[in-house]
């Protein structure tokens, strides 16, 4: 499977790269959308993934319908934006494998990320669509 | 009606105030979410708006299912967020009266507003519910 970035324009890959904060939305069992603040990384193997844990809204959600958007904008320049429209994959993570690299990349304690629940999942997010804004000229 | 600033805690009122962009998740006609950035501003009559052109994926989105989320970040502060669960109602705004809010209060030339498109709607965004982060301890 490709890596995310070859999907990305150069312009816009460095919100991918970079520890920030992302509106992930995920769909109600009402069909209605619900959006919360996501982190975010790409894994060794160039996918784009999250960590989420069993007992939140977003994870029922996505146990019922995969579809959802994960959209970044640039605290920097809210103009320039990036939205992944995607179906998300569930896996458990007893290991805890995936916390331990968001705690590293967004250089947090890694027991404050465990306290927030501990029946972890990684999420990895599969692209159907990217979107970018502002378009690159070229 | 009551204003939108009614069911926000004051810790969180500040995020609503402020000419801060948003995302802005409406469900397309397969039942997916999909997100954009967005201008809010609340008007004089305290209800949350927005301004949209009917050529736009999420006026077509709205116009058929009215359901959607706006989600906050602090830019300065990615921990602070607010979600407001609502439902949009739309009305045209040929006058472009709310296109002139936007302008002065982003600061942005009217005119590029304008060129953004001829068919204006506003936007009122009726909460569902707003949830707020951090919670405030009191």
């Amino acid at each position: 499977m490709p890596g995310i970035l070859d999907d990305v324009p150069d312009s816009h890959r460095d919100l991918l790269q970079s520890p920030l904060t992302a509106t992930l939305t995920t769909i109600d069992g009402r069909g209605r959308p619900h959006s919360t603040a996501v982190w975010y990384l790409i894994d060794d193997d160039g996918q784009l993934k999250g960590s989420i844990t069993s007992e939140r809204v977003k994870f029922k959600n996505l146990s019922r319908n995969p579809n959802c958007d994960l959209f970044i904008i640039d605290p920097a320049n809210p103009y320039r934006t990036l939205e992944v429209r995607a179906e998300a994959d569930l896996a458990p993570d007893p290991q805890k494998a995936t916390v331990a690299k968001f705690a590293k990349l967004y250089n947090v304690d890694e027991a404050m990320l465990m306290a927030a629940g501990d029946d972890r999942y990684t999420v990895t997010y599969r692209p159907r669509r990217i979107v970018v804004n502002p378009r690159s000229e070229d």
